[in-house]
């Protein structure tokens, strides 16, 4: 048995049973604070280093692993290889930072094709040249079995404006970019067709499934204006990272039901299955969109900058103080605690 | 097919066909040349960036995968972790710059038990503190089958001093520190004794496998007094990378035999099995020492330096032009053209 913060754990569970929050609370438990060169460490959509006065570095891994985090029964491996790449650039898109160079970890078995390899990282480099994204460098390495791509990528941000989750303050506005829930959707209909041919409103949600779209020139915006108090991407679902934001932060929040964005794709394809898009866009993950909370008096410029860059932006809540906890007026205004979790890695494998 | 540099390339070899070095090549190929950021990209040690006059950064990424990199049946989990940070941190030593922070990517199977998770990062965490090393930041993924441990570095490097692997001039000589193929040794030992306990000369070639040294002070001192015109560190084995090193240099190699070093606990074990020492030194990968070449004018004061540090270097041969090749003086004096490979990911799988 070992304390791990206020808990103890046996050191004879599995992953399975600690989930993977749980895993990554405790590998970075005994990390040493912020110093003179780590600004921010583990725990934040990226880590911020400074060895110069005129700059910050962002940096942020991801890894995709083959029958986890993707499935080529039903992705190309082109889709894969932009969303590696994708994942990692919100990452950078959530602290304010704008990408600059990336490098790839590839392992593979021995009998995979050079054209699956070649196609993984073309999909990569598309999105890459979008940006403005280096590849720098990488490792590769035979596997026993299924692929696994691990990317990194560096950013760059003013000095001491990256935009972390821990800044929400009471009062603050809680905003959303884009719409919520289409990826979700997508994918289970993926699960679904497999080889049918989908109608033109699945194919809207199956391409919000495969092709993200980092938000880095919004996030940029917010850093440099200091217009958002704290920001995270959305990756593993609303419920589950507004609810790490506000541990950050340590704030509450109430999130207003009737206000989530909503595609017109997903309100027809929830309507269909007679089930709430609201659902999708709380528990769906891989939204890649940016959660960020906004002091009142900014509250219009961040709405006009937003329209100018015809980006659409969301106000869905309030941050109240930690004690209320966080918290969904529902239909009939009804306040009741938000319990639902979103995807998280080990806990469903 | 398509056009791989000179090559043709039949889109549907598989990796095992092509090879780690031709894959790496043909994945590096539409890279970009270097730009202001970008100062040095894929195909060396470690990528090189500049943000501001006062420093660059060097990045490096390397990943271990169960049952190709490494076994449990003959290695701790603690161990795995050492060496899985171990090895980019000479990266770093081979571009002569001094390492800041890390992170680690890391995918394994449900049910493994929290226990191994912690051994490996404790294997991690031990020599990170040794080297000053933080670390910042990760991920972690389920995984089907196995454990894969992919871990970045990020180091520092006073403005252009960065060591390549492309400088090496005719009439260089050729350094190495420490002493060669006592890893190689150590994992057929390993290998073959399983659960039997080793002497004392076996142990020390044991642990020359599992707890390589990073020469990172060493690699400082030749970037910070510009003594190293070309370096690079031995992983796959000094046949294989000094090849990297003089295509990188477009130039060729003269060896001596009679100069290898080689420890006692290596001699006395190839003796024993009537073997060549010298093969070991020349083929064993994972030594993780430094390969290094020396303009004619600063040979002594590098060797006088070495000895301050009481780091054992050795001169093992002369840059000659690129048309005499990579040849081997050995006994008898005769000159052999050396053809011998180290390892290299997929052609052995």
């Amino acid at each position: 048995m070992s304390r791990d913060g206020d808990r103890v754990v046996s050191r004879s569970i599995t992953l399975n049973q600690l989930g993977e929050f749980g895993l990554l609370q405790r590998l970075f438990r005994r990390i040493p604070s912020p110093s003179r060169t780590v600004l921010i460490g583990p725990g934040d959509d990226a880590a911020v280093l400074r060895a110069s006065a005129d700059r910050d570095w962002i940096v942020t891994t991801d890894m995709l692993v083959e029958a986890v985090d993707f499935n080529r029964a039903y992705s190309s491996f082109r889709q894969i290889g932009y969303k590696a790449l994708a994942v990692n650039l919100s990452d950078i898109a959530a602290m304010g930072g704008r990408p600059v160079a990336f490098l790839v970890g590839l392992a593979a078995p021995g009998r995979t094709p050079v054209r699956t390899v070649d196609e993984i990282y073309r999909g990569m480099l598309t999105l890459a040249r979008r940006y403005g994204v280096a590849l720098i460098g990488g490792d590769v390495s035979a596997a026993r079995q299924g692929i696994m791509i691990s990317v990194m990528v560096l950013g760059l941000v003013e000095p001491g404006t990256a935009v972390t989750r821990s800044g929400a303050k009471f009062g603050d506005r809680i905003y959303v970019t884009g719409t919520l829930g289409d990826s979700r959707a997508g994918l289970e209909i993926l699960k679904q067709k497999r080889r049918l041919k989908p109608s033109a409103m699945e194919s809207t949600l199956i391409r919000r499934h495969f092709f993200p779209t980092p938000r880095v020139e919004f996030g940029r915006l917010l850093s440099r204006r200091g217009w958002a108090t704290a920001m995270i991407d959305l990756s593993d679902g609303l419920a589950s990272d507004l609810r790490h934001l506000c541990e950050a932060s340590r704030v509450g929040a109430r999130l207003e039901w009737n206000r989530f964005p909503v595609s017109a794709a997903l309100a027809a394809y929830a309507r269909r299955l007679n089930r709430s898009a609201t659902d999708y866009a709380l528990r769906g993950g891989e939204d890649f969109e940016l959660l960020f909370t906004v002091n009142r008096a900014r509250v219009a410029a961040v709405e006009a900058a937003a329209k100018r860059m015809a980006l659409a932006v969301t106000p869905i809540g309030t941050i109240v103080s930690k004690g209320l906890g966080i918290t969904l007026i529902g239909k009939e205004s009804r306040e009741i605690p938000l319990t639902v979790r979103g995807y998280e890695h080990f806990k469903h494998s």
